[in-house]
């Protein structure tokens, strides 16, 4: 048996009813990014690692175990953050596969090997922090959603550390921050090679994107179809379902 | 009248069968990129200076002319094409807000005044030389696919060199080359603001892009809408229609 504290659940992973994680309201809940980037990003099926950097309550490396047997790390800086995530991985019986460890991405962990891992991916907080920004006064929604413990250039230099060469990293974020990603991924070596942009509906501007790229890669991008999320009735698009419940 | 050479003919603008264009299938013809560029960019209605690099036949300021009464310059290597251009503009009355200029953008020209231009367009070259480029061996058309008389690099330079601070550029080129875009713009202080992806049809991967940026901008772009061209039966989208035949 797995311990809940105060206000903990758990939830079923909407993509596995075999699968479940444990969430609150008042910490931290996966969101529709983190499923997007699980099921965007290349993998190796049958070995190699993978590591997740800030994986909050683990559910990229949960999702990513349901597409592949390589060996999965979760780097999380909170401590109540990487033990929910710890538990959740032993409520599914995945500590053979998945592993959490806790610590800050913008050090060189000590049990992470440097240019090791295959893939390396990462839904970072989103909103960069400026002297006028209004946070949330939870703590944790803060860290999750404004670059407050770390940069997208902190995030994108731990990718190019961590990952091998040759190997790929994939980010989630808002198109506004493209011309960021871009920039920071040339800086680092990582070369862009898969971009796809997701739509609410048809006929609105893009809110999210999926960008990969290859370290030591050579130039060439592609950018996929679009992605829409919902149709004009308010309910899932035939792929995002797909995406959501599962193929 | 308007001489015409030998292999020359006189097409009607899709959009707008009032004017017209001097074209030859051994020289130049124009391409549905520049219609999709001319109609992309911003433009000032009344009054300003738009400049065309790398003009061709004068397409792009033939289609911007349809939705602006600014003054328009093109500018173009090609003597031949710069001579087929302007005599377009006099086949169109369109003298007075026309000017086709022939020379290199890889020199300041001395008709051209530096950092003056409201709005700078061009459909470049899209394909980089390299030592095993096999080109077509009609020079035209090398010229204007691939990257033998100017660079992308060339091309944002001069850019920069011709807009305003915070006036607008606009571009027409490939995917592929979206992070070399990207890390140019940047390199010439100019910052990408909008940025549309062109698909053949849905499900298909994106062929073309369409790149807004502005001279000492601030961050922050905005993915539009998907542009479809075909719909499943080839024929054209709603979109595309209007577009290519006029609103």
């Amino acid at each position: 048996m797995v311990k809940l504290y105060e206000n903990e659940r758990i939830d079923y992973l909407v993509s596995n009813q075999n699968k479940s994680i444990i969430q609150s309201s008042e910490v931290f809940s996966y969101s529709l990014d983190a499923v997007l980037l699980a099921n965007f990003v290349y993998l190796p099926i049958k070995r190699g690692s993978l590591l997740d950097l800030g994986t909050g309550n683990g559910i990229i490396p949960l999702l990513l175990a349901e597409r592949t047997k390589a060996n999965i790390t979760g780097l999380e800086i909170q401590p109540r953050l990487a033990d929910m995530a710890r538990r959740s991985v032993q409520l599914n019986d995945l500590m053979g596969q998945i592993n959490i460890i806790e610590g800050d991405l913008k050090e060189h962990h000590p049990h992470l090997q440097q240019s090791h891992f295959d893939v390396v991916t990462c839904n970072p907080p989103y909103f960069k922090v400026n002297g006028n920004s209004e946070f949330n006064d939870n703590e944790y929604f803060t860290i999750a959603r404004h670059e407050v413990k770390c940069t997208l250039e902190d995030v994108i230099k731990a990718m190019k550390r961590y990952v091998k060469p040759g190997g790929k990293v994939a980010i989630v974020h808002r198109p506004e921050r493209l011309v960021d990603l871009i920039s920071l991924f040339r800086t680092y070596q990582i070369e862009p090679k898969r971009l796809r942009f997701v739509y609410p509906k048809r006929d609105k501007e893009a809110n999210t994107l999926l960008i990969e790229g290859v370290r030591d890669g050579n130039a060439g991008l592609n950018v996929l179809s679009p992605l829409y999320i919902y149709e004009e009735d308010n309910t899932y698009t035939k792929e995002a379902k797909a995406i959501i419940y599962g193929r």
